[in-house]
Formats: structure tokens, sequence, C-alpha cells
């Protein structure tokens, strides 16, 4: 019985879960989703520039690691509508904190690689 | 002038930024050099598991990024010693968040695995 991961461990399926959680399709759906179910095609919408393929794999990943649920309604054509967990709603507030941090240092990590870049 | 990123700006950079910090052997970098400066063999000790190449290959981007410095000393063998700059020390807490959430739900991911593989 897991009762908890170690992340420094590199036997334990913290660190495939911690890549998954940081990847960046995922970041995006948890935001989306935050303000309420989003169709397939709102998702895709939303996040703009992803291949429906890959949406597809992160949806089906991020609903198989328990984080969103998917559910299909039997209408012509046939809706599916993609709704955060708890377990994914508990996600938010860490993935909002790095993504905040992604959008507040672009300027001093696009500053910093212009310095590397002029100086290899 | 970049003032400030938007993560939900296919044409913005701070998605590609936002892959990078996300990514577990940045995290683990982070993690370990949060304590203060290391050598490449300590962090590569202490990530465990690591392709020595992949490990060079993280330490480059997140030098030229500005989270980390990479100082070598004339020695016999040469010392290489990797620390955080203010950058990188500014990531500890977001990084720090986001691994802890991991470490917490690594149960309940678990549980939601095996229950939508039984259902496959």
């Amino acid at each position: 019985m897991v009762t908890k991961g170690n992340v420094f461990d590199p036997n334990c399926p913290t660190r495939v879960i911690l890549d998954r959680i940081g990847d960046k399709w995922t970041v995006l759906a948890v935001l989306l989703l935050r303000d309420g179910p989003l169709r397939f095609t709102e998702l895709r919408d939303g996040i703009g520039r992803v291949a429906p393929k890959v949406l597809t794999q992160t949806l089906r990943r991020m609903e198989r690691d328990g984080l969103i649920t998917r559910e299909v309604f039997a209408e012509i054509p046939p809706r599916v509508v993609y709704t955060l967990t708890p377990l994914g709603t508990s996600l938010i507030a860490p993935i909002s904190v790095l993504s905040d941090w992604a959008e507040n240092h672009l300027p001093a990590i696009t500053t910093a690689q212009t310095r590397y870049d002029a100086a290899v």
C-alpha cells in the first residue's frame, strides 16, 4: 500500500507523475477546466495550436490518473464533456503558482538566454 | 521588449519555459541545489538513475535560462560547481509546491490508475 511518494527515490512513480503534471498541455487543460466542464473542441480552441492527437492522449492520461472525468452524452453528434475531479481540482493551486512564475519571469529568462547565446 | 508572458498565447515562449521548469530533472536539480552549491557528481548521485548526458543537457538549459551558474575551478581534476541564481532561487517555492503535491497525491493517482485499467 502506497502511503506517500518520494521524489528522490528513483524507483518511486512520483517522478513520472511529476513529469506529467508539469507537462504544458496538462497545465493548460487544468487551468481551462478551472472554470467548469468543457468539450473537447473548447479545450482544443482554448489551448490553441495543439495537435488533436496530442490533446486526446493528454486527456486520456489525465483521466487515467484520476484528474478529470470524461462523459459522453448520446446526442447527434455525441457530446463529450471533461470535468475536473476533486483530485484534479486540488492541482489548480500548485499549477497556477508554476504558470504564474513562468509568465512573470519570462522577461528575466529571455534576457538570460540572450546573454548566454552572446557569450557562447 | 517582453514585459510578461501569457501561457494561453500559442506564440508566447512562456509555454516552452513552463514545460522546462515542469521537467522532472529540472525539478530535482532545483530541489537539490536549494541547500547550496553542488558538483556535477553530487547532483547526479542525488537525483539517481539519470543518464549523465541528460543531466548535462538539463544543467546547460538551466544555465542558459539563468536559473543556475556553472563555475569551473582549475584544479586537477577540474572542479565544476553549480549554484542557483536569484532567479533559480525564486523557483524553489513553486517547484516545492508541485513536488509536494505529487508526493502527497501519489496514492490517490495509483488508485485511480488501477480502477481505470480494470475498466478498460
